[in-house]
């Protein structure tokens, strides 16, 4: 199964959306429109062409581990040497250390393109720049200046050795220590669990950040520090140095990303240094959250896109049945699915939760740009705020749809669907757990309640409704629009009232947080989702209204945010009448009467 | 990953909702609610201590082809073995060729938690019960004389050969030809795909049931033929003689039910005899198609049932967090995880999902007895009309609901639910064909809409809507269940005002049927669970008024019929408000356009 980047797409949401290239005049970093389709030119070509022909066998040949060295499955080495030579590693890396300095927004466009060519190969490539970013802003300066510029370039990556055994979700149980030594460093000593590229054969050296505990730190998550702990202690001519005691003990075996190499790395004393300060680990694992958070988004996003090329182009071709208004290609043997309703209706869903969930790829994107490089403090601070809102949704909210998608994709195809070698469900299984890992969807809606929503009484939340009213409003004189608007306002009154409930029913119980957090997040995603396709077919509409030229492309956009506004969108009245069943029909049945 | 069947959740079903001692004394098979609850204890053993210890290693080990003999994974041998000496296999045949006549309403039982043990594992033996059924029905003295009795004890298995590369869901496209030779028998030539158990090593002979095209047949479905093809030709003294000119080209390699054999099945020349008419083979297949998709609706709910105890136990034992009131289990390092509400959201959709479908499962099997079995003219046909109504939504709701509950069961497990070692993933990727084979999940809603509710203008389905008013009139008075009865009301309400909307607009345009089948089948199934529940919930209430003892049991039903009234059925307002989106947001858009 090939893939091919939506270029025209993205172009669509970069440029007549979301104007990239006043962002980028905005954040001064020298990029104009033309560069930006160069590059998103080529991203297309090195990752259709040298990246997604390696993800089908990769998933059959998976990694090995023999005398503690990983192999990774063929062609990835070549791969991601051309990943590092040809500067896509270095993309959004900090200038001062050999980066390129490209805003997310554009990097967002590249990242989904690797994701849908291969979720396996990304895996080695994606914690780097969480780690790039952990290290830039609380490492010291010496170790900024032995480790930053090789993880920058990607000759060395990085990993974040988080999990263990007993400590998933719930980072306050890690046991792994980290003793001080008399020369500054500290001795790591512990076991992690699930580390994705802790020992590969890609890159020269791997960087871990790994969260510990030093002798004295006060118990739970207040006590936990960060260290960086590389396989290779940076020798001073910037070369990889002396081999740590470190080692990868085991690898999983997984249910799909069967090309990364998922370690349980073993720590035996080896030698390491504070990222920032101590017991600060969590403070500072948290500014690489944001970033893995997005990527794992963007995971959801590469892969459904994918699938949906995949299901477009299987059910364009294959012929079964007759249409029901009778023979569409009377020429051939039967006629193409594509004309059945029920697979038009698989192929739309998956198309408009795609392209909706690019637009809101985009948009975060720009908040996140927006938080670090805006030039004004207010606006920087406003752009965090609306990023700290929107990632859980971005993460959760992409995630369960790239399982959706992959699912109808398998389903199109029928029984050729489970079959391995056509593709699509290695595209499930790949996928699967995104859902779970950067933090479950569930911790992901649980942290949108509590520190997102609940933080604020819903202030930012209730600026974004604002902002879509408006939008609305804007919208509501054009009678082509009519369809799309009406129903958008109902569900924004809507959506206030339910907020309103959410916050009182949380003040009369804690429980009822953790009852409606998913279906509040789902709600919230299905009608952020909806403004953006309402903006979307305003652009469209500007644009047949101008007489611009491709109006059938214009068209389709109008098409779909129509589709996606009378039958996905009704999926919250389900989501608000479940949360509104409360939590006590969660809690009243005792632990032990689940098992009868 | 252990199993051990749900025993007493079945006794409830079967005794106290069903009473299936009486529905055994009307259909005369001299069947006590002693031997039955005998059988099921047996059956429990047997599943959950030879079979289900099987399925993880098969799912590693898979099957192999070797100069066209097929190899089954360790076990599975010796299991099958105890299946045929132990009479599982004959539980349901005619008892005039040795079966034992069981009903399938205990039947039924045994079936889902052999489809929990092992998917792989059933799928050898699952379609040789069908072949008997169409063998019976359909077949001559002769050819029954020949094979029915091996095939009824299992020594002998069957299989369905429907598929081709170029005929799935559309068998009018079939090419496999059939010649007529002078000694009475046909040379079938042909290639057919997906054949499951197609070649094993676990029966001494294997007798295709295959669809073939005589030279003079009608073009399309009008013109296709059922006929017997064995592996070897029985010889008169009833042992496996010549073998015949047929072949496992290969096998495939498949995302999950890697136990079992999916094999090209190559006939050349093969000798076959016509079971039934010429031209007829559509019909003697559907004679097999019922009892083939309910058992593959107890696939999804046997999956779903051991995804659900794998979950729980694990909830129960994985201490993560503290609740969000406080500390629940003080005296450890953190509280198991069923103390979060969104946990038990999870553990609740799954536990009220699975019964809800055990219920519905045992409703259908019993009017599959009456249909065959019951001493009135009259009342087997009534009970032929229900269950041609329920297969559509059994086969697809029970298999939709088990990718969704294993799904959970996977979230549930966090990152460990993504590795293989621990099952739960398996149980995704095994029950992910359910929703395809034997009928697409959408083509069982196209089947739902057209012959079962066009069919007879929703006169069946409206008598079954009378059935549930009458039984929330039975039960308005009861205080206890107030808050079951008067959401199912209004839920039944607006299903007929759907149903007669559904109507209209089928009447419109044709289009409409395919664009809303799925969404009303899913509705459909959804209010028919609801009412399950409400059913429940009354014999709990009258045990619990009783005194009857196991007060703890009966509770648990009630808070269970709560949670799926207050927070599964909302599920219906989202298939509701889709559907009446209408096929023109489908249909709209040129298929050229989808590639944007």
């Amino acid at each position: 199964m090939s893939y091919q980047a939506p270029l025209r797409d993205m172009r669509f949401v970069l440029h007549e959306l979301f104007d990239v290239s006043a962002h980028c005049e905005l954040l001064g970093n020298g990029l104009d429109r033309e560069l930006i389709d160069g590059v998103l030119e080529e991203a297309a070509r090195y990752t259709g062409e040298v990246i997604a022909p390696l993800n089908r066998n990769s998933d059959e040949e998976g990694v090995t581990l023999v005398n503690g060295q990983v192999t990774t499955p063929k062609g990835f080495r070549e791969a991601y040497q051309q990943y590092v030579d040809n500067g896509w590693a270095s993309m959004t890396g900090p200038t001062e250390y050999g980066g390129q300095g490209f805003p997310q927004m554009v990097a967002a466009s590249f990242h989904e393109m690797l994701m849908a060519a291969s979720l396996s190969f990304r895996v080695y490539s994606g914690l780097t720049e969480g780690a790039v970013l952990a290290l830039y802003k609380h490492g010291s300066e010496e170790l900024k200046n032995a480790y930053l510029e090789k993880m920058v370039s990607g000759v060395w990556t990085g990993t974040m050795c988080l999990t263990e055994p007993q400590a998933g979700t719930d980072l306050a149980l890690l046991r792994t220590r980290a003793e001080p030594q008399a020369d500054g460093s500290y001795a790591v000593t512990g076991s992690k669990i699930f580390i994705s590229g802790g020992e590969q054969d890609l890159s020269e050296n791997i960087v871990h950040l790994v969260l510990a505990r030093l002798p004295d730190a006060p118990a739970g998550v207040k006590g936990i520090s960060l260290l960086l702990v590389p396989k290779f202690i940076a020798s001073a001519d910037g070369t990889p140095g002396v081999k740590n005691t470190l080692s990868c003990g085991a690898i999983e075996h997984k249910m799909g990303i069967k090309g990364a190499a998922t370690c349980v790395m073993n720590f035996d004393g080896a030698t390491g240094w504070l990222i920032g300060s101590a017991n600060q680990g969590l403070a500072c694992m948290f500014t690489m959250m944001n970033d893995a958070r997005f990527q794992v988004g963007l995971q959801g996003l590469g892969v459904a896109e994918r699938s949906f090329q995949g299901a477009l182009s299987y059910a364009r071709e294959r012929l079964q049945s007759r249409a029901l208004t009778g023979p569409a290609a009377p020429e051939k043997a039967a006629d193409p699915i594509i004309v059945h309703p029920d697979v038009r209706r698989m192929l739309l869903t998956q198309k408009t939760l795609v392209e909706g969930s690019r637009m809101l790829s985009a948009y975060t994107a720009r908040q996140l740009d927006l938080e670090h490089g805006h030039p004004d403090a207010d606006a920087r601070k406003a752009a965090s705020k609306r990023v700290a809102l929107l990632i859980p949704i971005v993460k959760s909210f992409f995630t369960d749809m790239g399982q959706e998608v992959a699912s109808l994709g398998v389903q199109i195809y029928g029984g050729h669907g489970f079959i391995r070698e056509w593709g699509m469900e290695q595209l499930m299984r790949d996928s699967r757990i995104t859902q779970i890992y950067e933090g479950t969807n569930g911790i992901q809606a649980l942290d949108f309640i509590r520190r997102k929503l609940l933080g604020d009484g819903a202030a930012e939340l209730g600026k974004l409704q604002d902002e879509l009213s408006e939008l609305c409003s804007a919208q509501a004189q054009r009678r082509e629009l009519s369809e799309l608007v009406a129903p958008l306002q109902v569900r924004l009154q809507e959506w206030r009232a339910l907020t309103a409930e959410v916050l009182a029913a949380s003040n009369r119980d804690p429980q009822e947080i953790g009852a409606y957090s998913v279906d509040f997040l789902q709600y919230s995603s299905y009608v952020l989702l909806a403004g953006l396709w309402l903006q979307a077919a305003a652009r469209a509409q500007d644009a047949l209204d101008a007489g611009a030229g491709e109006a059938e492309f214009y068209q389709a956009k109008l098409h779909s945010a129509l589709f996606y506004t009378r039958r996905i969108l009704p999926r919250v009245s389900s989501h608000r009448e479940a949360l509104l069943g409360g939590a006590d029909c969660l809690m009243a049945l005792p632990e032990a009467h689940f098992a009868f």
